[in-house]
């Protein structure tokens, strides 16, 4: 039981953090993300942060690992929407 | 430690959760979400139903909680983009 909890939870996180990565294509490609709020990816971040606290004392490896990507990811996003619209002006 | 421990998760949970809020408001004011990506709340949505689960047998209430209003919240996203994109055709 205990490892296809791991493995369950392995699955999730891999697909709650590669989820992102079509986010982040799509917005490099179009060179715009008018359609996305900042205030999501700054909540978005600031919860990651504490999810990844969250996981690290529930000694929760799957919760560590999946949060630190998505992380790196949503401020990726936030860098190329600030990015685009600054230079759009 | 453990109190605190499901506090950290309520809190992790409720920013990462609201964090979709903004995002939805945003998409209904601005009737436009050509620069979100598809991929990403399918990818997102089959991922937190694996999330939920995880935290069900991790009984993690936290992790369970957060995760089914965050689908709700991504599948209103998902419709109201292929809302928008089919009407503005």
């Amino acid at each position: 039981m205990t490892a296809s909890l791991e493995w369950l939870g392995y699955s999730a996180g891999l697909l709650t953090t590669l989820a992102f990565l079509p986010q982040v294509y799509k917005t490099w490609q179009r060179k715009s993300a008018q359609d996305i709020s900042y205030g999501m990816y700054a909540l978005f971040s600031v919860g990651l942060v504490l999810w990844t606290a969250y996981g690290f004392f529930k000694q929760a490896l799957p919760i560590v690992m999946a949060n630190c990507v998505t992380l790196l990811l949503a401020l990726t996003i936030l860098i190329l929407k600030f990015h685009y619209e600054h230079r759009n002006k």
